[in-house]
């Protein structure tokens, strides 16, 4: 009765703010994302697919599949003609814990889309303070620092306090008891003591690289 | 038995991360003010004072009254030499109704005490959407956007929709019930259905101004 | 010890408040759900299943299965003879994303149900605000307008800034992290800046649609 | 350095959804109502403010408070000319305590500014039930009933059990422990197991009565 | 190295506050299980096992299984010689609707296993009022009327209000969205505005029956 | 606008269920109290009001205030004649620390409204476990023991599983940070280990005892 | 008719526990403290008052105020005789900012008045990492390390990753918005990633110096 | 695209703060788990596994698996060389119900990676008081009480009202309803009556072990 899929793409969405267009596949059907795979197809443009479970991935036509650039750790697609990233790094994705890492490479991807390279540094919470404090040096000369964190969210905090730079916080829902998915560590980053951290959802590496690619964003685009 | 108050200034940070002093006034007492005044003035550096209360301003001493610029809308005082802000806007500081223009006002005093100018947009919260369609291509030509909202929190949603530069949500503590003291307004930013919009704490004008001088800081002071 | 399920149908309430009898299916036994089948059926009336799993229609017996009209969107059934819809629209029923599209499925279905013709406009979140403006002169000619969104919810407050009639806020469990299974959106539509929207609970399409269905009553009846 | 007040009224908000112009004005300054009030009487239109504290009123100029007609149980107040309300009332305005009056009567006054007249019925809450039991029969001929509970918050479920109009709850703040302000009340009522039943913030006898304008507009307005 | 599992059962529990040994099931091994089983089948005492799941019960040794008494509803079992229920019942059992019926089943059985006989009344929730007030004759002769409700978590309060005996109320997880799993239902009942209603955690049938047994102790024990 | 107050008194609410008239004063304004005593001094019945503050109590007329039995630590006043409590105690009230006094206060007061002699016992929290244990012979010979506390909410549990008799837990306010206001001990009581163990809301003492005046009801009264 | 104050001291304490006799002033009445005060001089013991408000200080007879050994910044009070810290300092008392000054001075007053020595640090927040790195050293010596911290409460997991004894996470109520009177913080130390790091309740100085006494406790005392 | 598993072991931190390296193996993937035993190995440190799944171990490379100490109950493994625990026992872990076997297993078992002896007592819920209180002589001799209890979490205080030892307690997530995946327990630890109890994560076994370690530390370490 509700007929076809209504799929209304916002393919202009390029021009009006500067970032690519993206899908959230996971609460989707996989009639919705072919859909969506087959307008993009049609408008020649690349689309980014974010939390592509390992189910809709196999359920998809094997054409698609094929087609598609697919990252396992991040859980992200990329479907059409993506430039390689190039030139020196402006942006940082720092993670705290190895359980963060997808969050931290959805971000990283998502840069990657947008042809953008980015310095990876991984495994560097404030428990063991030394790992963060040797790679101070490298993160004040970059433009945007994304920092992955679960549990009690402080290396955010810690990062915002040594560099200059945009830090971007995405508190991951890495924990249990009270770190309640995530909640207590976006507590923290909000609350944080440290002036000018920002924050974005939990585990919403996607929009904190979003958020980069708009304070990066070069004056002659504008 | 617990001395004197021990003040430890972070005189630094300007140097280090390229933000000024500046201390929240409200849970201090007024010997702790004064310290931090006596001490501030001897290291020859301009503060900023935010949610300094009326009653901790009257209770201040006159000569410390006297010298400080106080805007009693946004409660915030400079202490010290303070440039005045010039050059063309890179920055906009958007609020939805006006009970947000505290925390609105607040974000554009930071702002001016780092010497950088901003446009102010008031009253422009999306039930009569009219007010911020107006106003968009200016909006599309900045860096950065600052909106304040409380209540529902639609406002940075919509304009992060329309602008490309970074979008910065600052919820609002402005509404009753469910609004809860601007967790309904803090939620929705986060979850929000633009992409990239970045979020600070409930009310925290003093933090996203903080963040738009990390994302406008020019290259050469790097 | 419990012996036969118990099930006391309401089949005068249609009588009572104008409203056919519905069950919410997902969480009663194939036992339960039989029952109520039968019973309806002996009493000649029609009924809605609202939330029928795929797992509990397939537990049904084979001759009830092929009695339902049963739609997968919607997760909604009807037994019994329903009248068409018929007649110039009075209500839309409008969605944010792709993935809101069950819960305004399953209003609409209601209306059908209830013989209701509507109009159904997906995909018109607010972040490409343009889909819902080239809508509005469409929306504004009706009594009612359902609005269904997951995330920040924010779309319910545009519409209601927008147009004169009925707006009945859906949220919808579409989002992940703060958005909460929903309780952002909610919070969001119940701290609206725009006048008189209304709220029915998460995801519920069902009660969204008897809501309009009380509205639409027209006065003959009473 | 923030200039004067910016105040921005949506005067077209009449033509556009049908409704007033009201403020609510607790959380402003006096001399943002002032100028509130200023600009509305040189637009020749009338205006209501709602949660008009003792204080807010006592602070205005007098010849502002002469012009006032204000009432302090609804703490409301209109300006300008308003007609009286006239035909049959079509709307009902229930509550369930004597502690919930006050919010009852904003959403009756809300009416009154509209010029719709309304029955009110006053403590009528399910503890003694037989109260409600003998006002149903007038409460079935109308259109909207508007029922203002807290605590338990069970009133407008039973009411929309019985009564085949519109039904709007609100939630009140009525209430102590888990009530939480009138959170237990919301949660009640968007959960209610009687169909169709919508709701709005807790308080919010303004935003209900908006809703229940909403439904009755007539047809030739459209 | 944890050693063989450490089971310390109350036998003397029943001495010390006229309550038969029972037993969460749910949160307990196999093996648990099985050495509780093994101690009080030595002991000589009857046990009752509450919330004990299809798998627990499928994993235990047939010998076992063939010895209980087991309610697939309530997910109940009795161990060991337990006397028939006798004498006119002093208490009922009443749920809201068909969804609630596991729950009153659970307090039924507890009932049963201390040989207390008890009414049941099913589906009787207030969105359809008559069904309940039809029954309150029957309930106000009785010493103790258990209401099992979820969702809204209305008919306790609407029972404790007719009837003068004590009133016990049990919130169910039944309900979505702001349901909460039951914490709408609970908030609701601790909020009510019916005197002297009583509460117990959410979905605890076995709780409620507890609490009717020592209300209903008969003064030779004590 | 709103007419004189409309107070709808239950004065069968004793016929019906067997307690007297009682209102909860806090929420109320003078002019609604005032009435409601004038109601019940009509009726020639009488009426115990709770939580009366000193500010209402000040603000009656002079012979109200002259005509009332009023307790300062349990805010209640009595108007009316009230029989003297006589007989054996059969209902102790427990209070874990001095903080808790007034909420057992309230407890003991609304049992000597309806003549109900109780036992008062205080300061007798878990942390000086003797306290409780050199009472517990006593308390075993009742009925009925209401156990007020805050902060942990431990002594009701403990309460519970030394005594046969009804325990109804009255969780309070008293405590701070995750105290919460109550809800720690709250839902520390209503998941106690102790089987049986009902609650009523933070604070409400006068609930309290009106479960145990329908436990303890004599069955020639039925 | 609720007698005179029930006080029941727990004088054996000190020998049960090895803590003193402590009271928390603020919720009591001034009749209680002052019966409390009276029966610990009788008693010819030490007690220790915390969060002893200035009006109950007032409020109390001049010769009781003038025994008190009162401290403001901390709200703590001596009554009798009191020996003097001595020995080496085991505990350090951190701070992260100036306003978690009273929380920390709490801990730092129970510490004074059990004769334990402590170090006290103050204003070494995370923002500017030197400050707690030039203090480690130190640290790393002592047996406790008690760590006040409001707001994000990152400096107790930095300083627990950083240290070899037992560390004391005090998160205090400094912040607002999200920090929500120190339920972020509360969370951030709950989930820390730093290994064995306890916590108290909010604000809770007295309690964390509680636990440090029974951490120091000398082997001979057992 | 992220490159191989970034894992930066901690492999300083026994010489820093005096743990051995752990993990929390849940969130990782089993590449993940592999490269961390590769490196512990190569690194010649033994390594303590926690919340090892079974499908985690079963999907380890069966060398691996051979060389793990394996214990199903706590879901712990050793790899590597450790030493047995010897001594006279200075700690006890103690807990409730047998549902907190596993939290309290884990507490075990990190004692014994460090070599520490405990003794374990389980079964003692408040509910049947005797049961602890048989047991209080032999903890009041031990350094440190662990103390995991689900539900109501009402042990730990009795436990710290008895014992002059530190007492930590770890709630755990036994319980269903309110009692919310440990949230009651969590706040009824925190809020509790006894002083000096200190509090770790829900289910945190291994935190609660780490925090007896730091305070049972021999002086000729540090």
């Amino acid at each position: 009765m509700t007929g076809p899929h209504e799929v209304k793409l916002d393919l202009e969405r390029g021009d009006r703010i500067g970032l690519g267009e993206a899908v959230l596949a996971e609460p989707k059907s996989v009639a919705q994302l072919t859909t969506i795979l087959e307008r993009t197809t049609v408008a020649g443009r690349p689309i980014l697919l974010t939390r592509l479970t390992a189910e809709q991935l196999a359920a998809l036509a094997p054409e698609w599949r094929a087609r598609l650039d697919h990252d396992p750790v991040s859980r992200t697609a990329f479907l059409g003609s993506v430039a390689e990233p190039s030139g020196a790094a402006r942006v940082a994705v720092v993670s705290a814990g190895t359980s963060d890492e997808p969050v931290a490479a959805e971000a990283a991807r998502t840069l990657a889309f947008a042809g953008v390279p980015a310095i990876c540094i991984g495994d560097v919470g404030v428990a063991g303070l030394w790992r963060i404090l040797e790679r101070v040096d490298e993160l004040r000369a970059l433009d945007v620092v994304i920092v992955a964190a679960g549990m009690d969210g402080a290396l955010p905090t810690v990062v915002a306090g040594l560099v200059p730079g945009l830090v971007i916080a995405v508190p991951t829902s890495v924990g249990y008891g009270v770190a309640q998915h995530g909640r207590a560590a976006l507590a923290a980053n909000l609350a944080s003591c440290a002036p000018g951290l920002v924050v974005v959802n939990v585990d919403n590496g996607y929009g904190a690289a979003c958020a980069a690619l708009r304070a990066l964003r070069p004056p002659d685009t504008r």
